[in-house]
């Protein structure tokens, strides 16, 4: 890296903004949140002597015998790195150092270490010597973690040394007695909490766990540095996004997620229903005589003297029934003391009068509060039940739509632009350590790219351009592409990656690859939409100045046979007092695959649903 | 009121941070936002001479002849009242002064009157006399509205008059050229879009337009001064919920809307699905075939020389049929030339392995991110399918959850209180000129009421405690009111109206009239639960301290008989690292309601979804 890329680097360190900081201690809790301590300027220097409660999750740890406290080479060496590792750290740590690897695994395991000397296992009990743990604790406030001193005589070491398990504890801030990477630890003098971990079944104690294994567990995944990391990012983004939109006086509507309108015309789509049969609805009658009959075939069994694994088998079935039966009785019980009318409604109707589904898009519901208040924003959950795998599209994202009446193409796209540069100044303001984070640990051009969309300004070009280009470069994309089809997700991710080497803005597409509402260029076959692409992400935002002549919109819902009564409310903003106005959908999402480098949506959505997998 | 209640009220306007007043011009289209204009601190006086373009709608309007431009009386005492305005302005200024009613009848209906002689209708037609509109425009960024002054030789009156069109101009702005209510008016030079109106079929155009009557027009109510306020509000409350949760250090995820976890228990909820049949598939062949049967129908009326009526309806019908055929056939091509492969897959597949519905509350998924992260909001929809008709509850509905690790009952109700108080002083700094229209038109108490909230602290009392005081006051409740029954709605909003007549906060209810998740309190009986209720609007936040310990909750899912496995990761939170938490949800709609004044959250949700409605 050059010395001005470094300096580069640095700056957003240096420069940034303090995110708001907690007050010591925060205000809803007796702990002080770590990111107040850690982050206060010089590290938790200035705290040095002040007494506190802390409570976080255990990341690392290391015991250390009593009579050896000043830590061997070993120790500090694991020290030093463990703030910036994963949750993975140890397993990393010995993958890189099969030295450390070697001594580690001979000492127990890989979730923490003990040292002591190898002693027979069968030795008769006596009390374990005394030692001292060394916790890496953090709190899920910032991406370091607080090094939490604990003496075995306040706390069980085997108790508090396991991955995960949650501590608070009070006690004094100190310089470490040991020089190392931290510039503080707390000297706990009483644990007030101790939430152990079964590191057999605790899914984060396994070996080294890839991001696409981490999906499985997302209820601890942000327990992981990598994907608290990136749902802090996410966070601040969500705020800034507000902010933008705030600032320059939209005004924010919550557009329906449930609908009749399809955005689109053509959109895969949930459907919403109350009628739909219960999977399995298994009536407590039915059960129970299926136990007595169970029951009569365990006794059976027993008389017969038959083999002693037949009947297990049907011991265990019976038991089986006999739980479902008095599970079903509880409920019974319980739903019949909430609402006596269950059994009322046997017919059961439709809640909406109409079939409705979950939005695609909330941009035409937002059109008519731009028809009315001028300059518009949603930001919400938009769904598409299409089945097509992608790692940047899944059945549930949450977009911003921004909606401006009295504004023209030229105007949503220089907004779009704005919105976007304006995101990715504030990740690198706000957010500095955790892209310190992100730097070393996902991408090591983070920074760079980002500052390059503040200070640079995008290509523009027409789709006829595109295409040209496209052509000109022909060697990776086919020749066959002909004026009219649509642009694929490669052919656009070619031109900001290879062609163009930064953000491109394509407009003026042929009508028939984009939707119903986009307005009709005078040439009559080009209409009014762009799309803003970004190396490494694709289309990141797509907007369009929507049609407001009353005439040619009707005339192509006609056209393309959408069920015309379905849009009659879209068409009455036409009716009466029609406007120009422009907007877009930003893919917030893709925003945050973008500002952490990662490449798969599901590792940045904190509960990511797509095709037949929920888990929670 | 007295003169020390009337200071109070000036006071919000007075000492008011303004919030971001948009630049002028408006950097993403050549025109300026009203608000720039209208609430710069002098009402604009300062920017007379400044040339601009200006849009918006017409709100209400008025046509003075040529010769007669300095307005009589009657045109002084319109003009002062049209600023504070609702749509259905003229209207009830012709109820309140029967004789203002009676001439503006005479002068031709109720949308904008014309200030002529009565002249017969059947004249022969001449160039219409000179005259000047002046249009009342607003454009939705601020209550007020610009006069706007057209020429006729510039504009067709009868084109720009008629209420709701809009009309995008050039011109100069100018002190009123006579004394009236406005500061300043906007000569106009250029007319250079209108959007006209068909006032016949425009739904605003009709009198007096009730609050329940608007809701049949979603989309073109946010164009009445009052929906437009309500909204405007809503916005800045958003605004005001984020900057809350943020400057504090609360973290945003985005939780799930489609789920399979039932966060209450036993929730009416939608059922989202892909494998629903259309309610009505009708197929091209069938249509066609009924569309030769008709044709014959037609054809033999004719022949038989059957009365006329019978043909025309035979006609008509023919002609729908004809109309769906054609419809059908665009239909069918298209989505042929979409994608080939929709008749291939002919088993439809629920898109999700396991049945899935949409949230009841994110509270549940918010917790395994406190469990990690520490202090975590959302802020999203949330959806009911009960049909019980109240005007407080409705199927989809925004809501606010925050949720604290390492905090108790105690720290939820502190910061609930606090989030609550922050709110309500927002609405008052933020929205000074909006709350001002709701005290004029809404609800006269509105700003003693939200300082009430911000200056008294609240009255925290048990259950129990409720329940005595209920019993107390037993003239308006039921003396049979015994210790383990819910508190009705009306219960709590009685605590909160007539007794302690502020708001009340209940805590430590019995175990069964709370969620099965709440934590049970030592005494074996109660929980750690609250309710926030205010005066008007009742419970607007719900929280609790969550139980933390597995034993507890595993026993309490059995006890209930809840579905286990939905929830063994809910309880994996309790294996692995547990700790004590607490948090709440915010009725966000509710808040809105209690901002406002407003009575049904179906006045204060832009798209409201109600049981047996939804048109868009």
């Amino acid at each position: 890296m050059s010395e001005q890329a470094k300096a580069k680097h640095a700056a957003p360190a240096a420069t940034a903004t303090k995110a708001a900081t907690p007050a010591i201690p925060f205000e809803y809790s007796n702990r002080v949140i770590l990111k107040a301590v850690l982050e206060s300027g010089d590290g938790g220097l200035g705290l040095v002597g002040r007494r506190f409660v802390i409570g976080g999750w255990v990341k690392s740890s290391k015991e250390v015998r009593k009579e050896s406290v000043a830590p061997s080479k070993v120790d500090v060496v694991a020290r030093e790195t463990d703030q910036s590792l994963d949750v993975s750290c140890s397993e990393i740590l010995q993958s890189r150092i099969p030295f450390i690897r070697s001594i580690i695994k001979i000492l127990g395991g890989s979730n923490y270490s003990v040292r002591e000397k190898l002693e027979p296992v069968i030795a008769p009990p006596r009390p374990p010597p005394p030692s001292v743990a060394f916790l890496q604790v953090s709190d899920g406030s910032c991406a370091s973690s607080l090094q939490v001193v604990v003496d075995s005589s306040i706390a069980i070491p085997g108790h508090i040394l396991p991955t995960g398990t949650c501590i608070v504890a009070e006690g004094e801030l100190k310089q470490p007695s040991v020089e190392g990477k931290h510039v503080i630890e707390l000297k706990v003098e009483k644990v007030l909490h101790i939430g152990r971990v079964e590191p057999d079944k605790y899914p984060l104690s396994k070996k080294r766990l890839p991001l696409n294994l981490l999906r499985d567990c997302p209820h601890f995944r942000p327990r992981t540095t990598t994907v608290a990391s990136v749902m802090r990012i996410r966070s601040a983004l969500t705020f800034a996004a507000h902010t933008f939109s705030q600032n320059r006086g939209f005004l924010c509507v919550q557009v329906p997620v449930i609908t009749t309108t399809d955005s689109e015309g053509f959109s895969k789509t949930f459907k919403v229903t109350t009628v739909l049969e219960d999977e399995e609805v298994v009536s407590l009658e039915v059960v129970k005589a299926a136990m007595r009959e169970k029951k009569k075939i365990v006794e059976d069994l027993k008389r017969t003297d038959s083999n002693q694994e037949a009947l297990d088998v049907a011991i265990q079935d019976l038991e089986k029934t006999t739980d479902l039966a008095s599970q079903l009785e509880a409920r019974e019980k319980h739903s019949k003391s909430k609402s006596s009318s269950i059994k009322a409604d046997k017919k059961p109707q439709e809640f909406f009068s109409r079939q409705a589904h979950l939005t695609v898009s909330g941009r035409l519901h937002l059109e008519s509060y731009a028809c009315s208040l001028g300059n518009v924003y949603a930001f919400g959950p938009r769904f598409s039940a299409s089945k097509v795998e992608s790692p940047k599209h899944i059945a549930e994202m949450w977009t911003v739509e921004i909606e401006m009446a009295f504004s023209q193409l030229e105007d949503a796209m220089k907004c779009a632009e704005d919105f976007f540069k304006f995101l990715c100044k504030w990740v690198l303001e706000k957010c500095s350590s955790d892209m310190q984070f992100v730097l070393k640990r996902i991408d090591r051009t983070i920074i760079d790219r980002l500052q390059s969309v503040i200070s640079i300004s995008f290509e523009r070009i027409s789709y006829t351009e595109a295409l040209d280009a496209l052509k000109k470069a022909n060697k990776k994309v086919e020749t066959t592409l002909e004026w009219g089809t649509a642009l694929t997700a490669e052919h656009l991710s070619f031109l900001a990656e290879e062609i163009y080497k930064k953000a491109v803005v394509v407009y003026n597409y042929p009508k028939q690859v984009k939707p119903f509402y986009v307005r009709l260029n005078d040439d009559g076959q080009t209409v009014a939409a762009f799309d803003l692409v970004v190396p490494k992400v694709g289309t990141l935002i797509s907007g369009s100045q929507n049609e407001e002549r009353f005439d040619m919109l009707s005339a192509r819902i006609k056209e393309l046979g959408l069920v015309g009564e379905e849009y009659e409310w879209y068409l009455d903003l036409r009716r009466h007092g029609t406007v120009k106005h422009a907007g877009f959908s930003f893919g917030f999402d893709l925003m945050v695959l973008f500002a952490t480098g990662l490449a798969d949506v599901r590792d940045v959505i904190p509960f990511p649903r797509t095709h037949g997998k929920i888990s929670n």
